[in-house]
């Protein structure tokens, strides 16, 4: 066993996960605890929650997977036609069906619409077909790109603290070194991105002999929620430019922005408006947005300004495995290509669309306000993604009992709202902070008709916790 | 870029399969060429050239996928009542259905399903589901599997030569040795597994310096095509325990054995009746066998003897991607348990798993009778898997010829094959050979309508190549 396994940590299943699993395994014995079921806050799985699937991409689905479903005329007629003429397009594209193998790269005619999905949200001249890269969600395309990224031990890859754990952990397997820039928590309730902070982080692994290539931006933030601007985005180019950084643009929450006065801004579109070079690879996922559709795995990865060379290798590392899941391509496709006005499936798919949009809006709020009314927490605006990054004051009494467990506090803090009221979210050491400060990150995901009563049991017991270890 | 990364190669769409997409594209140009169409023999993708899926499978998924339809009588009446009790009770035992990601390990349902499928295989008690991994497919857990074993360069890992090239570019990625073992041609012609060899490869590499830890054994052979008997096995298990060696047991071929006198026996089944602690990491897949759903990527591990400190590891590798495609999963549990004797589709089932057997079996024996028909061609019987692997004799001017061109004999003969005749097959340098000998794989896979007549084709051309390179 290597010991790159060994270091990669993946906090959002760790430690406070296993806890919850024994408890499951209790809870079905029939063993009696403080809660009746667990509720599970720490993973963005909107589905579990019971977050409905888009009609319009299972009705494809089905009839992809099933095509003698085409030929029964008292089945198809519960069909709307613009769905059976989209499955028979699709299938005509589809030599030996979703059984054969695909390309590696990808079905072509999904990666047709995956480029021009990119030319509508950027108003401008979609990508080359050949740029995309389709896979199975976005974690197998950052980990090619990092192992494209990383060829030796001294390679630096910035990443922010707080970080979705995925980067520590691949950069780890791939034995390169993080560099940590942290974000910084704003008076203005949200975490900003600073281009000094990112300076301080990459002058300092360069003093320390690293060779920083790349810089990974995860836009809206998970853990963090922010929602960048363009001044934002532009600076971090910029500093890119300046340091010869590949920038890894995480864009998997781009349909996920609940603030009215922000919007979602690519990577790609930006750097195009600059008109710069710098070399970009962004990643999108069928798993979050509205779509939601985490257990199918399909997502893409556009590479801008890269190479040919990289990408013929990219091309081997993906042929390797074959090719990502047909189905999960797909549902790509239904989801990036969805029916628009006029079409008969439009009602319905607008409907389910913004049926789940406002419904994240609203608990986004929820989740602010109640979080900032809880006792020594304070959280910012959940301006996008799918969660929320609160900070925690312990006092001293708290972190002693912790350290004498031989865990920071927040984790302390998780196990203990994990034992008594069942709710699972995920310490913030999982993702990184700065020292001295601790949160944790919890999901907006629990259905309306009991987020408010899941958060009252949660602030009772933290008030009742901070009472407890008061100094 | 890695050096690792460059020095992966991957034949089974290499430099061959590259010109075949330029010639694909100049037909589809309209471009006049030598055939009209390309016959894509190069890869194990039995949908791709025909081969029907097994409604069961389909039928489960379709309704998995869209459980809507569930719910309207008269689509429902359409469906055999067996596949629509599984999917209700699967649907039970999804939380969140296909959308939610599963556990990382795999659906609880579906390791149950593996495990029984593994006893009734074996006549032995079932394995523990907490050992059953369940995977995209047999290549992410080899690849899982290697992460494991390689941890450092001077580990080295026994495979065979001719070897299926996942091996060697996994290991290639992973940095560590591949420590090639030849099978013999032997005058029974079929492909064997020489104790002595091993013996000779093993202790080659240990004076070398290297560690080796572990032997790759793929039965049915790919690209050989043997299945070993019980008594070869025995032979191999006995070598690895006494050289300490996990056994990686690629297992993907289990259903296709052609030949009356053979028959599968797992690695699991010989090491539990010589009452060893062998460790053994076996795969399959849904991709092949009777299956054929190569694009749904599903597939499983199974760990025998394996260390819990090792399988808490791939439980942390396997969370960092989440989960595998639900519907992959699902179609693992429909193919792995069938429909028997008494339920309503049975019947079709049996008419179908048949159908596609003795179709590959009739099949093997055309192209072992056909090759061996062809001037300098000499082909082994094709007793399982899906692929002949014959050798070429080549002259020296053909040898020279192909060395003007800086390429070994049969990469340029298996260009000729392309260009002359459409047919494409992977020359045996991708797969690694006895120096001095030149093979080709070609697939069993096409169409019983026309593969006579693609056979005749490749003979008349085969014998002109070597009338026109005669010495």
């Amino acid at each position: 066993m290597g010991q790159n396994i060994l270091d990669a940590d993946y906090a959002v299943r760790g430690d406070v996960i296993i806890r919850a699993s024994q408890l499951e395994k209790s809870l079905q014995e029939g063993k009696k605890l403080k809660f009746t079921e667990l509720v599970p806050c720490n993973i963005g799985n909107p589905q579990l929650l019971g977050q409905k699937p888009l009609t319009w991409i299972r009705q494809g689905l089905s009839l992809l997977v099933n095509p003698e479903l085409l030929s029964i005329p008292s089945i198809i007629s519960h069909y709307p036609s613009d769905i059976i003429e989209r499955s028979k397009y699709l299938l005509s594209r589809l030599p030996g069906g979703v059984g054969a193998y695909s390309d590696s790269q990808g079905i072509p005619v999904v990666r047709e619409t995956v480029s021009n999905y990119i030319g509508k949200r950027d108003q401008a001249t979609p990508p080359n077909p050949d740029n995309i890269f389709l896979t199975a969600g976005a974690s197998p395309s950052v980990e090619t790109a990092l192992s494209c990224l990383i060829s030796s031990p001294k390679v630096g890859v910035m990443i922010p603290i707080p970080q979705y754990p995925l980067y520590s952990a691949l950069i780890a397997l791939k034995q390169g070194h993080p560099v940590g820039y942290y974000m910084e928590e704003s008076p203005d309730q949200y975490w900003k991105l600073s281009i000094p902070r990112m300076q301080e982080a990459y002058d300092k692994a360069v003093r320390e002999g690293y060779n920083v290539n790349s810089i990974v931006i995860i836009n809206p933030g998970n853990p963090t929620g922010q929602v960048l601007s363009i001044e934002n985005i532009k600076k971090i180019i910029e500093f890119s430019q300046k340091n010869r950084l590949v920038i890894l643009a995480d864009e998997v929450y781009q349909d996920n922005v609940y603030m009215a006065n922000k919007e979602f801004r690519s990577f790609r579109k930006t750097v195009q408006e600059l008109k710069l070079d710098s070399e970009v690879f962004s990643f999108h996922t069928l798993s979050k947005g509205f779509f939601g559709e985490c257990g199918l795995r399909g997502g893409y990865m556009e590479l801008l300004n890269i190479d040919s060379e990289v990408k013929a290798q990219i091309l081997k590392l993906q042929s390797i495995q074959l090719c990502p899941s047909t189905l999960g391509q797909i549902a790509l496709e239904l989801a990036l290509n969805p029916p628009v006005v006029g079409m008969p499936s439009y009602e319905r798919f607008l409907e389910e669309k913004t049926g789940i949009l406002e419904s994240l809006k609203r608990k986004a709020q929820v989740m602010y306000e109640m979080l900032n009314s809880m006792d020594n927490v304070q959280c910012n605006f959940v301006e996008g993604a799918m969660y929320a990054m609160p900070s925690v004051r312990f006092s001293l009494r708290a972190i002693q009992a912790a350290k004498d467990l031989g865990m920071p506090a927040d984790k302390f803090y998780a196990l203990q709202v994990l034992e008594n009221t069942g709710i699972i979210v995920v310490p913030g050491s999982g993702f990184g902070q700065q020292p001295g400060t601790y949160h944790f990150r919890i999901t907006i995901l629990s259905p309306e008709s009991s987020i408010r009563e899941i958060l009252e049991r949660f602030k009772a017991f933290n008030n009742s916790f901070h009472q407890q270890y008061k100094d």
